[in-house]
């Protein structure tokens, strides 16, 4: 307890599963590549799950659940998405002591098994549209793993849309997109580009797909949502025609749309520090720690007075813990709540009783406040609203500091520096450029520096005008250039 | 759409089918023996296991989350646990392209891969005790499936705790019982009986299972929670000691308890009538469904009062529909939301309308009562509760009414008839007598007519004197024999 995480500029992996391990945010499972989630990990998914989960209810969707298992069959209904996930699946091939006479794949998304169903479900544009989504764990076997960030296990929504049109889907599209984006800025803190996916980048089925893409304090983009429009291909592949109102035949139309545990990961790596996690106040399993400091002669009465505040905040609705644990100095409190990353701490003592205060100190700032005791409840719930604000605004300046615009390759080279050199922190970033968007040029970057195209940005595409900034031919589109993970 | 459903005294299997199916709670899958949770199924697992969490955490429990996957090798470990769960198996032997070196078990349960990790997570008293609780998918391979009621793949909670003694442990096992069985009668309105199970019927791998038992209106049982007390059968086959207060080493305490989507199931089977679907008003998506009456000369006027009603409703934190379609007439809607549930119905035409007042109809007694407009979301509320009562009254007098003493053998086989006789209503149910204790007995009558224990209720083990009803032999326990689930 209490030892000392890796600081980010020795070893910035290390830094991150450190924080993991020891905030006992999440742990190793015994089967490679998949991952235990711990009380303290799951708490914060719990919390953003729910946050989401209203989102998507007051945007008229509904919950369902459909199987894990899912015929090898039915995957390959699409050439696309078979080829895509080919090479991750899970496969079940006995069952109830006998060899299955088709293999089960453990689903790694569900739109087969899904769009298996929407053909007994819709008939006529009555029918339309169906606004589903699910929570569930999915499997996609990985050979190099982290955790939160890929697992071959891990949880996850995904959003599974039919609709009359092309243009319902498509707005629907964009709708969830926009659902992610603000849920990842005003819940996550976590600034995010919203814009649409390459033809290398996308979703194996999908005709476009869209992402929100963050980016991590070693500068690397990390795809934090994607939605797809799928246009018409999982209805041909598996024959889901409705009647339209002018009485023909017409294939309908679909999107899918799903965020992961993945941004447990984002939110550890885009907010944390030296001394572990730190996280936004919303979505903190405890929002306050209260740690009383006091010798023998003044343990009843600090207790006393740290009672009464617990019970203050308590009343107030809020999420607080009191650490009267005798083994432990308060020093040590005071390192092991920061490491767990609790946003705010209040320190009481004999003085500070004398004097009616307590000392409040923000997990984010280090700020240290001398608050009155009957003014906690109210300065806790401003202190709380400032960080949870304040946590995207430095995120967001981070960003756009580590930001800027190429012209050309010499300029792309520069700013990337040499393959790996991004993971110290003295190089690469963002990279906005104009693209002509040629596939090659795309993957001959790739194979170069391991830069790839994260989105084009929906408010960057204005005013396209001059040569593709990796090969001087006409520009087509604004495009976001970054390492990933 | 308000096709008819089979009638329970024609078939009451069918009856059950038909009310899932024709109100789109859950449908079959393309994957045998498991299925598909349709949005108004799985609204109400989602209201049940959301009232189920606030309890499990209101006692303590935080969640986690373990992997699906658990190697061969760990089922293995426990010896009964392996025997009992061997012919449910499903196994995963290739992923990732490749054949694996030890194949991976879909997680029929979690005892095992939770045990392994709470060996890292032990060590001393201090770490003690472990709550935890994970919401999840398990597979079990079923050879005779039935919707909700026993599919191959299911959702449920799984509670997994650690413990420094038999004491605490066996403490923990009998609160999550208490947990489940006043969960169980105020929210599901199923009454039902906490007991002890048999050896015979017991968990692989526990020293003790306790059951909730109910009965459905075919009078046969369902057992509908258990809570395991594990002794230190998992501590042992996982070597999970820790160093107690007195320093010394000891195997840690263990207790496991569970409910699942078979709860739906039991909710269906018990309330529900030859209309369709009854649902507890607590776990039912919509509350209140209004249907306006009208022709073309009323139909604004009558729109813009259920309109005002709907807001009133809605205004008071109610979930209400009002379906204004035209398509439908007024009786074909009564028809329709009764299949679906709807605990109550608004009925308001131009008479109502000029009286200032509407009829209100109860889903489960059919009472029609004339209510003032102005009155209607404090009746709304009181009719809501007085129904969430009566229904658990209903229950609990229809389960008495088919409760009997038996002295013996003879009047035994007199109360169930021959096998499958308790299928059709007029014999069976639950029968209460004395019970020797002895498994010869007790497999002897399943073999004969397929009754078994179902458990020896807590509050019948006083004053046990007299013979076992089966066999004569001096009687140890008290037990409710029936034909289940």
């Amino acid at each position: 307890m209490a030892e000392k995480i890796t600081a980010r500029s020795v070893d910035y992996s290390q830094w991150y599963i450190d924080i993991i391990l020891k905030a006992k945010l999440a742990d190793y499972s015994p089967v490679k590549g998949s991952m235990v989630i711990r009380p303290r990990g799951y708490a914060i998914w719990e919390r953003l799950r729910d946050e989401l989960d209203r989102r998507f209810k007051a945007t008229g969707h509904q919950n369902a659940y459909f199987p894990l298992f899912i015929p090898m069959s039915f995957l390959k209904k699409e050439a696309e998405h078979v080829e895509g996930f080919s090479p991750e699946l899970a496969v079940v091939t006995h069952a109830g002591g006998e060899e299955l006479e088709e293999p089960l794949v453990v689903r790694p998304t569900s739109e087969t098994i899904i769009w298996a169903k929407y053909r007994d479900w819709i008939q006529s544009y009555r029918d339309l549209p169906l606004l589903y989504n699910q929570w569930a764990n999915v499997v996609r076997w990985e050979k190099r793993t982290r955790l939160f960030l890929r697992t071959s296990e891990f949880l996850w929504q995904e959003g599974h849309t039919a609709h009359e049109t092309k243009a319902e889907a498509v707005a629907e599209t964009e709708q969830m997109l926009e659902v992610y984006r603000h849920f990842a800025e005003e819940i996550l803190c976590l600034p995010v580009i919203a814009g649409k996916k390459s033809e290398a980048e996308k979703f194996a089925g999908a005709v476009d797909t869209y992402s929100i893409e963050a980016m991590m304090q070693d500068k690397k983009a990390l795809q934090a949502g994607t939605s797809h429009f799928l246009g018409q291909n999982f209805a041909k592949a598996f024959d889901v025609q409705y009647q339209t109102r002018e009485g023909g035949l017409e294939y309908v139309w679909a999107t899918s749309w799903g965020v992961s545990t993945r941004l447990v990961g984002a939110i550890i790596m885009t907010h944390s520090d030296d001394k572990g996690l730190v996280v936004p106040p919303l979505l903190a399993q405890d929002e306050i720690v209260i740690v009383p400091i006091f010798k023998n002669e003044t343990k009843a009465d600090v207790l006393a007075y740290t009672a009464k505040l617990e019970a203050a905040l308590k009343a107030d609705g809020r999420r607080v813990v009191l650490d009267a644990d005798e083994n432990n100095s308060p020093g040590w409190k005071f390192a092991e709540w920061e490491m767990r990353g609790v946003p705010l701490r209040v320190e009481a003592g004999p003085k500070d009783m004398a004097a009616g205060s307590v000392v409040l100190v923000r997990r984010d700032t280090g700020t240290k406040l001398v608050v009155k005791a009957e003014e906690l409840p109210t300065m806790v719930a401003s202190q709380l609203a400032a960080m949870q604000k304040e946590m995207l605004e430095k995120a967001r300046a981070f960003r756009d500091a580590n930001t800027r615009d190429v012209a050309d390759r010499a300029a792309m080279l520069a700013f990337f520096g040499k393959e790996g050199a991004g993971i110290d922190t003295a190089t690469g970033g963002f990279a906005r450029g104009l693209w002509c968007g040629g596939r090659d040029c795309e993957a001959k970057l790739k194979a170069e520096i391991k830069v790839t195209i994260r989105n084009m940005p929906h408010d960057m595409q204005d005013n396209i005008a001059g040569g593709c900034c990796l090969c001087g031919a006409p520009a087509k589109h604004r495009a976001i250039f970054a390492r990933s993970y």
